[in-house]
């Protein structure tokens, strides 16, 4: 049920401090693009950071720029929807290193040369902080709530560990609070799909009418895999022929398993940037809460003062439960207030974004708390 | 443990009749490089025929001519071994389209130019049916077992179905009778990775001085994690960092778990031509042995004379229990004899080729039957 869009503020904020970085360098000139929807209270206290996962951007419910389609969490964000923007402030960033206008690989650096492969590798902590210098930018001292699934869950828990006082709730969906190996492993082949490339020319393709579009397509279609279950993928797809009656006893796309995959590949290299998927699944890779305490994940939660709500997908192969499981384990362990819930949902990882009634329940019912 | 290298006996069999393809072509020149181990008996009935699966080849139990390692299924064949060469007669053949001297894409064409991209698109019942003219070469009328892991699997099925006569017992190991969509989304990103390579030059490499090596790394990397079950992953590598203290914020293999996956691919190259790869993959996806009996795989069996035994494991996301069962049920509506177990073994997939006890007791068992 397609909505109407709601009127969401687009700007961008440039950071007039050098933002530090996990690497030890800084990042100087650092722009972020934003939305934010509803309005900011007086009292400043409504604030909802909403966090984008792997390759998604600011627009959470506003058009797509590229693709014009609805923004990514439409069914999420809006009047009287559960993150209700008649009711709370809601700020969504694109994240550090992405391509839709923050700062990343594609940017300028101060040489006036894009920085390609010479952009320092961020973590997910950098992401956050530069969330962090768009909260002080627009006053907002103490979020109602941080929100995210996937590497958006990751966000909120990272802000929520090292910004302890900055948010009052964290909502954190399909996420983990350490890269599985599994995931490291799909990543690793994404990369090396993308830098096989002849195209990717070691990053500097900006600007040589080529770029390693063939990488970008390949490194997303073993991604898309991930996000679904089997089960979406036989109930949607099967065996089932796409446009043809027999097989064709060739390597054209027969299977429509095939074709839809193949569409994932192509539509991504229109909106994407291979350098960005790049230092954004590294990021991913490198995420690891406890990795500073020892391997004690409760540890890393000593000092967080937000009420948490963890929910996982009986379907994610991804992320599955039992990683959500264990962050729950180590706020229990740091006496932290939290409530957690697997939820059944046919789609895999990907559940966070669609038709999911009893996440929208949760969701509603946790800002209210 | 290594073991002794047995004495294999390795041959070419050249058929002297063109071989009839399931696309409706025949490929004439057709070779069948082989090994035997052991002795076939005065009554010809002791013959066990093994099938490899996707990447193996004919050296089951003696060093591999490239990388010089024990043959793939050493463990399960040999002397007093579950596959026992003192009492049966052992056949592997590598299989059609394959790069191990049996034909296939790299080979050369009538016009004396390598086929590439010319070779037919072929079936597991393709690969069968070389199968069968080697077993008819050989004067074995009757196997006394057609034995098979994974894509072995299908083929044991595939000849216990068509070939209703030529085999006693089929031993059906971690297979599925018909690809699931995960897995052809899988291949599919395979076969894209390799012809997305420009190197590939639209399969006609040969001779060229370039192959598609990264390309078909890619694909090797994505299947291999498809192999291993999340628990190897995690125990074997973990987020365990490779030769480094700390991570290098580069995308150099940091994690042991990458360095690992790209071995897998660069030691891939130096062993499978990329065109096989194409071909083989395809056949795979192409396999649904029920697809001629409208989706009733029982009558796929109508005509089986053989005992089965299925065998699943409990950690294979590849091709899960499921697979299994749905085999095991069309074999108890066709009114054929078949034991079916889950074994417990963490390695996922690959647990067909790993020291799993529980399979060598089961396959001894009822190869004895």
């Amino acid at each position: 049920m397609p909505s109407t869009p709601l009127l969401a503020a687009s700007r961008v904020l440039d950071l007039a401090q050098p933002l530090p970085l996990d690497c030890g360098l800084s990042l100087s000139a650092v722009s972020i693009a934003y939305e934010t929807y509803g309005t900011l209270s007086p009292a400043r206290d409504n604030a909802v950071l909403v966090c984008h996962a792997t390759t998604g951007d600011q627009h959470v419910a506003s058009p797509h720029p590229i693709t014009g389609k609805p923004g990514w969490w439409s069914r999420m964000v809006g009047p009287g929807k559960p993150i209700d923007t008649d009711r709370f402030f809601v700020i969504c960033a694109n994240v550090l290193g992405s391509c839709m206008g923050t700062t990343g690989p594609a940017s300028l650096a101060p040489d006036g040369q894009p920085y390609a492969m010479r952009f320092p590798v961020i973590t997910i902590r950098d992401m956050v902080r530069a969330q962090i210098a768009l909260l002080d930018h627009l006053g907002v001292d103490r979020l109602h709530a941080v929100v995210g699934g996937s590497m958006g869950g990751m966000q909120a828990l990272s802000l929520a560990a090292h910004w302890p006082e900055r948010a009052a709730r964290a909502m954190v969906i399909a996420a983990t609070a350490a890269m599985p190996a599994q995931n490291i492993a799909f990543q690793e082949v994404g990369r090396q799909a993308i830098m096989a490339d002849p195209d990717w020319q070691g990053g500097a393709y900006y600007g040589t009418g080529r770029a390693p579009d063939a990488g970008l397509s390949v490194a997303r279609m073993a991604a898309h895999i991930t996000y679904l279950s089997e089960a979406t993928l036989s109930a949607k797809f099967g065996r089932r022929l796409q446009d043809r009656e027999s097989k064709s006893f060739g390597f054209d796309a027969d299977f429509q398993v095939e074709s839809y995959l193949r569409y994932q590949g192509e539509s991504f290299i229109e909106r994407f940037d291979a350098n960005s998927y790049l230092y954004i699944t590294r990021a991913m890779s490198y995420f690891d809460l406890a990795e500073e305490h020892g391997g004690r994940l409760a540890e890393a939660f000593a000092r967080a003062t937000a009420r948490f709500c963890l929910v996982s997908f009986d379907t994610d192969w991804l992320y599955p439960t039992e990683n959500s499981r264990d962050i729950v384990h180590a706020l229990n362990a740091a006496g932290l207030p939290v409530s957690f819930m697997e939820l059944a949902a046919p789609f895999g990882h990907d559940s966070f974004l669609l038709e999911v009634p009893a996440l929208d329940r949760v969701m509603a019912g946790f800002l209210s708390q």
